[in-house]
């Protein structure tokens, strides 16, 4: 039997991630170019397809040999009807972009939530490796996350599960993107800890924060503030270990809902380090029952940003894998 | 071959409720008995004992007969080692109920947290019949949780899984019975509600919810406010407006994490009907997802106290199939 192949692709709001695997899950070759969303979503199928025959010029691999191309995308997306129903940073909606690529590949096309598959990516070849229960949170410009239940992505009955998120924690707290109030996300990612520098500055406060972004309130970012916390600026300090503690109150509440045995953490908020981690395991303590707090190890994620790619080959890999054994 | 028969027990605090089925689950005879807790545990046993006893001479089976026992206990609790760590309202610390059940009924033992079996036995028996993802609330003195998660019975790494009264959905509240600030529990639970009306008449305000309790603020309960909120009590009305839009804030919290396609409800706080389900569905509309709130049923429990005795003849039924064909 001649050698078949795998194709993951991570699609982002400004990045979009290829790699190709062999079909034991081996990742042979990756590429990342621009998204240039701004060019419309046709525009970036044609980007998203060339780098597929990137990839495979790359490897010295024919079309033919691809027996399967997995696409995780922003969402909220539906991973059987393979439609992307809205994507804001991507300027997408009802996106049938599984289809779109099944023209144009003539290949078996899976589509899968952006977070989840970097919650896949970790599990199969990241810091999930060997577990059974593990609960994957990314903080950046959100507060993403993905579930491995009993070994296996979990998805609900609509794949939207696994907004973590939106959990709300502090019922008339801040307005979330969402629409809801108080959702983890308000308080506790990149864009929640910008808006608690720039409200700081708007009233006189946060000089330190303000000089970073060279007097421009406007470009007060989180790496601003981080920049700041970590130059020893009390009130920038101040804000991360607030929206830090905000998110061990949520993994604390996630820990007693799914006594897991791992919780990861992604993303680039996490890269201020120590600062997050304190808070984080000081929520955990005070706030998560004993037993399950004890069980669940927290680590910081390892495969950075090729966590999804590495996750859409993991998916890939599976779904091919079940229509040449569909009983397991 | 013999006729085989699988026994269900529900020890509560308060009560003891022990079903007997034939091998295909269903239920022949049932009875409740006082547990007794005062007592101590060993005397607690015997009475388990002697209802298992009374249900097979009931049905006329021997007990050679029965296959297997499966007991829902208060929690936390291991279902591996079958101890019961902590059980306040049984007075328990760490009473391994497995091994004594099994010297004294010579058949095997399976013990769960009592919240899951009832889950289990909505789904099984009850309003979950035919789902794949169902949570199940249970709000009474505490608020409680069961995940059925891709058609079975979610337990995470440690059986600590599904403390849906444990997420913490306000930063700074009300302190709950688990020393944590804010959770659901303190905030929805039957025993909330009576916090609340207690602090309103320790403030000199309540006196329609203070004459339901014949004036003795003490007695105030979930009860004696849901009473006055009936009788058209404005201040009760507002009591039970709030614990339950509390509920709702959870529950959204839940939809977004699991995407489920039914949240069941069950507890005597949910007797209190229409007043509870309007603020958490007005919750739900406000704070889940568009898309997940819209594929989310939200419905009462069926089976009310039996869901957990039939969660228990459920869970029996699967585990001892589970030895006859351990490749299932």
């Amino acid at each position: 039997m001649a050698a078949s192949y795998l194709v993951g692709v991570d699609l982002g709001g400004t990045k979009i991630l290829t790699a190709l695997a062999d079909e034991t899950g081996n990742v042979l070759t990756e590429i990342k170019v621009a998204t240039e969303a701004a060019g419309g979503y046709a525009h970036v199928i044609d980007r998203l397809v060339d780098t597929i025959r990137q990839v495979r010029e790359q490897a010295g691999v024919s079309a033919e040999a691809i027996k399967g191309v997995a696409v995780g995308s922003p969402g909220p997306l539906s991973a059987e009807s393979g439609v992307v129903h809205f994507a804001p940073n991507l300027g997408w909606r009802d996106v049938p972009i599984k289809k779109l690529l099944i023209e144009r590949l003539k290949t078996r096309v899976f589509i899968d939530n952006d977070a989840n598959l970097a919650a896949l990516g970790e599990f199969v070849y990241g810091a999930g490796q060997g577990v059974t229960h593990m609960v994957y949170f990314t903080v950046s410009t959100g507060v993403g996350g993905g579930l491995i239940l009993d070994g296996r992505l979990y998805h609900g009955i609509g794949d939207g599960a696994g907004e973590l998120g939106h959990m709300q924690i502090m019922p008339d707290g801040p307005l979330c993107a969402c629409g809801a109030k108080g959702c983890l996300e308000a308080l506790a990612s990149g864009t929640a800890i910008a808006r608690m520098a720039k409200e700081l500055v708007t009233n006189g406060k946060g000089q330190g924060i303000l000089e970073q972004a060279k007097g421009k309130a406007d470009d007060i970012s989180a790496v601003t503030v981080a920049t700041a916390a970590a130059a020893g600026d009390q009130e920038a300090k101040k804000i991360i270990a607030q929206a830090a503690g905000y998110l061990g109150i949520g993994v604390a509440g996630v820990i007693n809902i799914f006594n897991p045995e791992l919780v990861v953490f992604g993303g680039g908020v996490m890269e201020i380090g120590e600062p997050i981690w304190r808070e984080i395991r000081r929520e955990v303590a005070a706030r998560a029952f004993h037993s399950s707090g004890k069980q669940a190890n927290l680590v910081p994620a390892k495969l950075g940003q090729r966590a999804g790619v590495l996750g859409a080959v993991a998916l890939c890999r599976e779904k091919v894998a079940e229509m040449q054994f569909p009983n397991g």
